[in-house]
């Protein structure tokens, strides 16, 4: 199924949503203003779709779900900004990334700029548990990413470590996305816990198919290029199997153990590392992981009430499982 | 005079808002806890101080007054590390900065969690109004900032340039820090506008100064090095001047226009530059400039009722003038 059949229910509603987004460009400024035209285009628009799906069980109310929605997107795009400038990632949904055309300082400016964008949306909510959901989501996705720099290179990380590390870093504002709108909607507790519960899941399994398509996708599936977890020191689920499967003349024991080695025998390793995870159950094993997690997360929906909502946040999670980018 | 002296009056609660500031580093995570220990220790604390002076005037309410002053001094921080990581500053306060030691990654990332952390702060206050007022200055400071890179090495920049420049990268927090302690306070409308635009003058003298102390102070007492404006290519108010004096054979523009001369010619002229403005009536002319902004930001108080802070506030008026660091 396509995202764009799973989003229909909302079609018109995420309209507003981008047309809002949009608005964001209109700055004074010639500056920041290209650099937010450049931005501010494409994406999955999973997470506002999430808001606005969750907003749907109770008191539906687009006043306040559509700056929230807004909000959210916005968050997200100014973590990938700030990511690649950390990266130095240089190529971003098959576009050049701000790093590379407008360099690191307006990269980190540009997100700070989006950051406070993001904050006065979800202020316009007027909600003060949303927004200090927000403010914490913030909080949490930074740690985590720094979380990750200090655990770059190593290779003792348990599965665990990595499944914190993730649902910091994404499973967060996945949750931020689905909490929210069911709080908007005055959804009661119980079901803002559910919803909650359901984005977290759903982010969890998000990003482990990240990780397993930066092993098996394509640069042109992807948009980016293929192997950047192992390139940055990421230990991701495929290559924690790796090192466990073959622990002997792992490709990624030495990659991460010889840091300081020439960059095409990097290279080489990389592809070493790629092409284990190909022709062995690897990538198997990791869907697997990804079904469990999707299988939680429409668990999580059942004592919602049953309504297109629910059946289209089901289909969301069938997609993550069987997404190629 | 001393800010000891000057803050006298709000001494005990600005102890309250260091704790709460300590408070910050309490995280589970020891390197993100290591980073925010070392950032979160030292400064000047003027900005807090203006917040809880501004909210002297009517309903003093430190539950409101303390988490605002915390956010403000928290995006503060939060800037410096950004702009530290933005400009591979290496000395800051006296001291190594965060990406002399960790990195310009986890600079970052570190920014990003301040300023998360602070606006959790000021969601804390439950006001609606300062809270999209925080919003909206992180706003116009990362765009003030991006601006500012766009016009590097550009000798074709007027005077309202520069000040539109620093009302936004400097005068904007401080007037937040007087609005947000105003509007807390439940003063009237005409008061809050007083002490916003007191905080807005004294924010752009107390830039104009920062400014000049970059040509003619020393680096112990600003730790930092001296002449790094010029270096990044920011023409501030002595470099306009000393272009308006010497428009022959002047170092700035010779600086300016031959980015690519080797680093010792660079160090040269910026030598020659700081000579020039230091033996000329430029810092004098500067100061003016910091007088008058002063002295407007003096009057913004008259309509306020005469107490122990407004006499504080018009002490640190004085102080900014006089200070050396």
């Amino acid at each position: 199924m396509q995202l764009s059949q799973i989003y229909q229910s909302v079609q018109q509603d995420l309209a507003k949503v981008e047309s809002q987004i949009n608005s964001v460009t209109e700055v004074d400024f010639p500056g920041l203003a290209e650099l937010l035209s450049y931005i501010l285009s494409g994406g999955k628009e999973i997470r506002p779709v999430l808001t606005l799906l969750s907003g749907k069980f109770y008191h539906y109310n687009l006043d306040l779900l559509l700056p929230m929605a807004t909000a959210v997107e916005l968050m997200h795009t100014a973590t990938l900004v700030h990511d690649d400038a950390i990266d130095n990632s240089l190529v971003r949904r098959g576009r050049p990334t701000i790093n590379s055309i407008w360099g690191e300082d307006r990269a980190v400016l540009l997100g700070d700029y989006l950051f406070a964008k993001a904050g006065e949306f979800a202020a316009i909510t007027g909600n003060l548990r949303v927004i200090r959901l927000f403010a914490q989501t913030l909080q949490i996705i930074s740690s985590g990413e720094l979380n990750q720099t200090f655990d770059a290179f190593n290779l003792e990380q348990t599965r665990d470590h990595y499944l914190q590390r993730i649902s910091g870093k994404t499973a967060s504002l996945f949750s931020l996305a689905t909490e929210s709108g069911a709080v908007l909607s005055q959804a009661p507790e119980e079901s803002v816990q559910a919803l909650k519960e359901y984005g977290c899941n759903l982010g969890v399994a998000f990003q482990i198919v990240d990780d397993i398509l930066d092993f098996v996708g394509t640069e042109e599936e992807m948009g980016k290029p293929i192997g950047s977890d192992l390139s940055q020191g990421t230990l991701t689920l495929p290559a924690m199997l790796l090192v466990e499967h073959y622990p002997e003349d792992n490709p990624v024991k030495e990659l991460f153990d010889n840091q300081d080695m020439p960059e095409e025998d990097k290279r080489e390793k990389i592809a070493q590392a790629i092409e284990l995870v190909r022709n062995s159950s690897i990538e198997q094993q990791c869907y697997e992981f990804v079904s469990d997690y999707c299988a939680k997360a429409c668990s999580n929906l059942n004592l919602l009430p049953d309504n297109a909502s629910r059946r289209a946040l089901v289909e969301l999670a069938d997609y993550v499982v069987s997404r190629k980018r």
